[in-house]
C-alpha cells in the first residue's frame, strides 16, 4: 500500500535513521535528504524504497559510515579521488561539487572516483551540476548484469549516464539518467508483477536467445544494452575509461551480487558554459532545442518531451500532496529511529 | 563492380583530387590522407565512396575549400573554435588536435567547434586521441533524421559519438564509433538493394509505425534511435550539449538536405591519463577488460568483441592485398585529376 508523507517528515526521518546507521551529523543529514529528494522527484526506486539495501551494505560491510572520499591526485583540470566504500552518494555528490570548483578555475573539470559504492540516482548529481549553472556529464560503471553482443553471459555493466543543461531561468532543467540497459531489472520486476510481457526486447533467456518474457530475462539475469551491439559497445567503452581515469576496478572485478555491488569507478565532469562570458545564450539555445521538440507531431497520443521534464511538475505536485512511499517502507523506517 | 588498388595510389590520387577541387597543398594532403585512410580502415561508405558528395558540398557553396577553422576564444582548458564551412575532416583533426595539446597541459582538454561541415568517418578522431596516448572523446551534432519517441517526425539527429582508448603498446586501440541511429540511412539502402528486412525495428514507416522494412523507413526518412525512449533522450543531449559548448547550431536549425548538411556543431575531448604519472596501468586496465570480454561464451557461432577490433586486422588486408573500392568511384576520380 502507497501513502502519502509531507517531504519535511520523510527528510527528517531519513536524517535520523541515517544517524541510527552511524553516520555523523552533517553526512548523515547529507545522506537522509539525497534519499527524501530522489523519492520527492518521483524516482522511488532510489529513494526511501531503496534504503533497506542501502541498510544491508552498510551491515554487511560493503559500505563503510565511517568512511569518506579522498583526493589521491590532481593534475590541472582533472583530479582522482578515492571513495574508500563510503555512502556511494554522498562521495558521488562531492565529486560533482569538485567538478563544478575545478570547471570555475580551468573552464572545465573532472573527478575521476574509485573504490566507491552505488550512488543511488545517478540524475541527482545532473541535477547538482545543473543547479549550480553548469553543464554535467557523469558515468558510472557496475556489476556485470547485461550480455555483450555475440555472447551468452552477462559481462556488462548497466553504467548508467547523466548528461545535464541547466535552464537557470525558470529551473527546468534538462537532465537525461540513463542506464545502457533498455530495461532496469526494477523495470523487468515491474512487468513480472503486472503479468506483462515487455513491449520490446528486454534480454536473454537461458539458452541465449532474445526476449520480451520478463521472467526469462530475470531467471538469466540477461539484461540486453540498448541497441544491441551499439549499447554493448558503449557499456564496455564507458567501463573501461571509468576504470582506467579513476586507476579502479572494471565491471569484471565487481562482485555479482546486488547486495554487494561496491567498488565502482566513476566520472563526473563539469562545463562552465559561462566561461565564455555569454551566459545568456545558454539557455537561448536550451529553450530553442525543447522549443523544437515540443513542436513535433505528436503519436498515437503521446508527446515528445525532453529528459526531466516530468521531475519539477512531480516534485511540485509530492510537495504539495505529499510524498509518495510504500507503507511498509515508511513503518520500517519509524521503528528504526523510534 | 568492386577492385582493389594500392594504398599509396589511392592516397596520392585522392590528394591529387583535393588539388583539383581547390585546396592549397597541405590541406590537400591531409584532406586526401584522411578519406584514404577511411578506406584502409574498411569504413567504406565514408572514404571514396563518399568522394562524390563532398565534392557536390563544394560545388553548392556548403563547404568552403579556401576556409580554416580558428579560435575564437578561450578559458583554461576549453576553447571554441569557428569552423567558417571549412572541410569539416581537416577542422575535426584540427579540433582534436588541438584538445589533446590542451590536455596535455591541463590533464584534460576540450574543443567545441560551430559552423562546421561533415567530419566523415567519426572514429578517424578516436584513432587520433588514441594514437597520441590519450583517451578521446567526441561528438557531433547532424541534420534531423531520426523520429523522437512519442513524435511522429524527423527532428533528431544521430549524432555520432566517439569514446577511445588507447592502447600504445600494440596499437590496438579501443574506439567505439557509433551513431545514435539504430541503422544508418547507409545501412538501409543496402537492406533495400539486398531485398531484404531488418532483423529489429529500425524506423516509423509514414503512419508512424514502427517497422523492419527498410523501403517505409527510407521514404520517411524515419529513423529509430537505440533503445526507442533512450537513445532519442541521448540524441537530444548530445545536440543541446555541442551547441551550446559550441556557441552553435542545434539540430532543428540544419538543413534537411544530405548535399547542404553544414553548420554543424561539435565537441572534441582528451583525457590524459599519463598525467598521473603511471602509463602501464592504463594498459593494464584496457587489456584485462578486453580479455575479460573475449573470456565470454559466444553465442550462435559468433563472440564478442570489442569496438574496433576488427579496424587493425582491415588495415593490415587493406595495406596488403589493395583496398577496395568501387570500380565507379575509382573511374571518377582519376578522370579528374586526368
Amino acid at each position: 500500500m502507497e501513502i502519502r508523507v509531507p517531504f519535511d517528515e520523510l527528510k527528517s526521518k531519513l536524517q535520523a535513521g541515517m544517524l541510527r546507521l552511524g553516520f555523523e551529523g552533517e553526512r548523515a543529514e547529507k545522506c537522509g535528504r539525497l534519499f527524501a529528494e530522489t523519492t520527492r522527484d518521483g524516482v522511488y526506486s532510489h529513494g526511501l524504497n531503496r534504503f533497506p539495501r542501502f541498510r544491508e551494505t552498510i551491515r554487511n560491510g560493503s559500505l563503510k559510515v565511517e568512511a569518506k572520499a579522498e583526493r589521491t591526485g590532481g593534475f590541472g583540470a582533472i583530479e582522482r579521488w578515492a571513495g574508500n566504500r563510503a555512502a556511494g552518494n554522498l562521495s558521488a555528490s562531492e565529486s560533482m561539487g569538485r567538478a563544478v570548483e575545478l570547471a570555475k578555475q580551468h573552464g572545465i573539470g573532472c573527478v575521476a572516483l574509485r573504490d566507491t559504492n552505488h550512488w543511488m540516482r545517478a540524475g541527482t548529481y545532473g541535477w547538482q551540476a545543473a543547479d549550480a549553472g553548469v553543464i554535467g556529464m557523469c558515468w558510472t560503471n557496475s556489476m556485470p548484469n547485461l550480455v555483450p553482443w555475440g555472447g551468452m553471459e552477462r559481462a556488462l555493466g548497466n553504467n548508467p549516464v547523466v548528461l545535464a543543461v541547466p535552464r537557470a531561468r525558470t529551473g527546468a532543467h534538462v537532465v537525461l539518467d540513463m542506464a545502457v540497459s533498455q530495461y532496469s531489472f526494477g523495470a523487468i520486476a515491474g512487468f513480472i508483477a503486472r503479468g506483462e510481457q515487455l513491449p520490446f526486447d528486454g534480454g536473454y533467456d537461458a539458452e541465449g536467445n532474445l526476449t520480451r518474457d520478463p521472467k526469462a530475462i530475470e531467471a538469466a539475469m540477461g539484461g540486453l544494452p540498448i541497441g544491441y551491439w551499439k549499447g554493448s559497445g558503449l557499456s564496455l567503452l564507458l567501463d573501461m575509461t571509468a576504470a582506467i581515469l579513476a586507476a579502479g576496478r572494471a565491471t569484471h572485478e565487481l562482485p555479482l551480487d546486488v547486495m554487494k555491488e561496491s567498488g565502482m569507478s566513476q566520472v563526473f565532469m563539469a562545463f562552465d558554459v559561462g566561461c565564455f562570458g555569454n551566459g545568456s545564450e545558454v539557455e537561448k539555445i536550451a529553450d530553442s532545442v525543447v522549443e523544437s521538440l515540443h513542436a513535433v507531431k505528436g503519436r498515437a497520443g503521446k508527446r515528445p518531451r525532453y529528459p526531466g521534464e516530468q521531475t519539477l511538475k512531480l516534485r511540485e505536485e509530492n510537495l504539495r500532496l505529499g510524498v509518495p512511499v510504500v507503507e511498509a517502507r515508511w513503518k520500517e523506517l519509524l521503528e528504526l529511529v523510534g
